[in-house]
């Protein structure tokens, strides 16, 4: 096996070939993956199991146990995943703009690949052929680093999508895994600048957190979400009290889940009961504010720690607010820039919120569970930035190139 | 005087009051701080005079002093620079892309400012006013960091583009100094995560590797360039002497001069002694490959550092290469990824140029000198960036800026 520094050797030789591979190439690489997946199945799931084994033994939760498990159809959901993004338009080549300059100059900014992506992320291992492909077309290599729970499955995985670019004359090089799962790797990782052009790390927030501090590389923050919904004087109760339910418990451990809800003092004490009754359905537990107490005898003091938490659980923390500009200052202070919601049938209320909280999405009345590549018309997603730079929201194939100036002359001196 | 942490919280208040604030006052401040430049004139250049005693007590060379030092008209041209600002179409707000999703979910992307950016950057006092007007723009606020040579003159610039911001009631936080310019202030800032949404560093190759290797805030590299010609079989003879002349003299200590001439091995004998000679013209100093030594008498050895630095110096390394292939390779080993430009009449050596050098200005037969927003019609910019992630060549104001999902709903859950 080879060591992470002959992997970006590879890999930068990988990413020369693909910087001019045609888009039929890299479709039929694409192709050639997901058929690889399907033919190599059986070969996955024996190293799923092998991983599940290990797991189960190490006192993993049910919850995480079932993140990391693979079936026959998670892999067959693994090739659709891939053939979708096969059937993408191209991002490269594309000439975003052009003009021709007073001294005859024809300037093109045209689209290209990053070049080569690393990966750092736990957990599920089907994210291993979701961002190979992803990757991949947008002709970038990739150097995956997974946890090590899945480290068998991922291994298998890998090597069935190797067989597939292979097959379409592509470097089996574009896709690599590394082998190590120390933190070490992480580490090492994150000290290849001059290899990796950009490193994206996915996972809990620690993970996060470990890699924008340490990384030389430039990254791209991904998904820590404390969403807020803020439910103003105006709203409609039953919009507001299906929103709160839907963006709180329809999937509670995922990023754009709500995990705060404010509610404008004029309406709390006939929104609050409401809203707490339907989470009650699903056993929420309420972590109020003195005033929300006050109002919901069930829910238990908040403390500090619960405005600032992603509690990825059935929890939701909750502040009655005195008008909007509360509900503004406190989004400012608390917010991890993710997503964040208005329930509110007043114009000029709805537009401020909009222009004045600084997050990656949005909403006016809707559900905070729509930041998704997919809900939002952007195809397949590697991830949710939070951050300002490159790339904010759902992450597709196109905040997987950049671009550069061609610039075509007859003689041109300055 | 402010600390930097007291200057950090002051910049995000400010910044919340740059969000929304409207294209009118933004140009009505950046008119006013234009003035106030021209108003404040005779403080500036007094100023300039102690920063010029100190340095030249300090023993600083002509050239740089030079650069430090400001004139009537040098600050003539600083406001004039701030006008042609004011005159750039306002970029937030703009609606990048928008569509309705099935369920009847409105879906905006908005150009937003990117919110507090942070400049470390050295010499030249021009700087504090163009990133100033070019942050502002874009509805930012900015914390600049410039050298120590420069410190009383950047403070008196400072003081002058505040008076000019509160003249049109936006808050004088929104351009900030930091008074410490020792080298702690610098790393204080590199760890202002949270508080900085971007570093952006400018100045020599130390400068900005220290940045790059150490910021925990998101940083665009810029300027360093290891700039290349490649002098093709087919050549014109005349324009290329013509080019490789402009590139390396024209203004040998910018980022986007000439520092390496390939040439192909069928047209070396006949070209580089013409080439060579032209370039006599201004004394430069020729480091070559062997078979280059070998044709021209005056040219030194070349050692591997000089393939690899930027001169910024009448210097230029030269190589004779088998073909196109040993020049990308050369390219691809030794660029910096600024701006190459290949001379040629061969129209798929063309092609292929510009396809396989990864760089972010690729040229055929013109001047890497015109790698500058100027130049490229892109209006004023901030620096060259040399990465690939948010920004890739000059940066101008669209650079500056982020974007949202605002997405308008009524009621849509998922």
């Amino acid at each position: 096996m080879k060591n992470l520094e002959q992997q970006g050797e590879a890999a930068r030789r990988a990413a020369r070939v693909m910087m001019t591979a045609s888009t039929g190439q890299k479709n039929e690489a694409l192709a050639g993956m997901a058929q690889a997946l399907l033919d190599g199945c059986a070969d996955i799931l024996a190293a799923n199991r092998e991983d599940l084994e290990a797991a189960r033994q190490g006192g993993m939760s049910e919850a995480m146990l079932d993140r990391l498990a693979l079936s026959e159809k998670r892999v067959q959901d693994m090739a659709e995943g891939i053939r979708q993004v096969q059937a993408l338009p191209d991002p490269v080549g594309e000439i975003v703009e052009g003009s021709v300059r007073p001294n005859g100059l024809q300037v093109q900014k045209v689209r290209v690949p990053l070049g080569v992506i690393g990966m750092i992320y736990e957990a599920r291992p089907n994210v291993t052929s979701d961002a190979a492909a992803l990757c991949l077309k947008a002709g970038n290599v990739v150097i995956l680093r997974g946890g090590k729970e899945a480290i068998r499955s991922n291994t298998a995985i890998v090597s069935a999508l190797s067989r597939g670019l292979e097959k379409a004359g592509l470097p089996a090089e574009c896709v690599q895994l590394v082998g190590d799962t120390s933190r070490e790797s992480a580490t090492a990782m994150m000290r290849m600048s001059g290899v990796l052009d950009v490193l994206i790390p996915r996972g809990g927030a620690g993970l996060i957190k470990s890699v924008v501090e340490n990384s030389r590389v430039p990254v791209i923050e991904t998904g820590v979400g404390n969403c807020h919904i803020f439910v103003d004087e105006t709203a409609d109760l039953k919009q507001a009290t299906d929103i709160v339910f839907n963006a709180k418990t329809s999937r509670p451990s995922v990023c754009n889940a709500a995990e705060t809800l404010l509610v404008h003092e004029a309406i709390a004490q006939q929104a609050l009961p409401q809203i707490a009754a339907r989470l009650a359905e699903k056993n929420v537990e309420l972590r109020g504010c003195p005033r929300s107490c006050e109002i919901l005898s069930q829910a238990v003091p908040a403390v500090e720690s619960d405005w600032k938490d992603e509690f990825l659980d059935y929890i939701l923390a909750v502040r009655v607010v005195r008008d909007l500009d509360e509900a503004l200052a406190h989004i400012a202070r608390y917010s991890t820039g993710h997503s964040e919601a208005i329930v509110t049938r007043d114009y000029e209320n709805a537009m401020r919120f909009t222009r004045e909280v600084d997050s990656a999405a949005v909403y006016v009345n809707a559900s905070t569970r729509f930041t998704d590549g997919g809900e939002l018309g952007l195809g397949a997603e590697i991830g949710i930035s939070t951050q300002k730079l490159h790339a904010r929201g759902p992450m597709g194939v196109l905040t997987l190139t950049s671009t550069k100036h061609v610039i075509l002359g007859n003689g041109q001196i300055r």
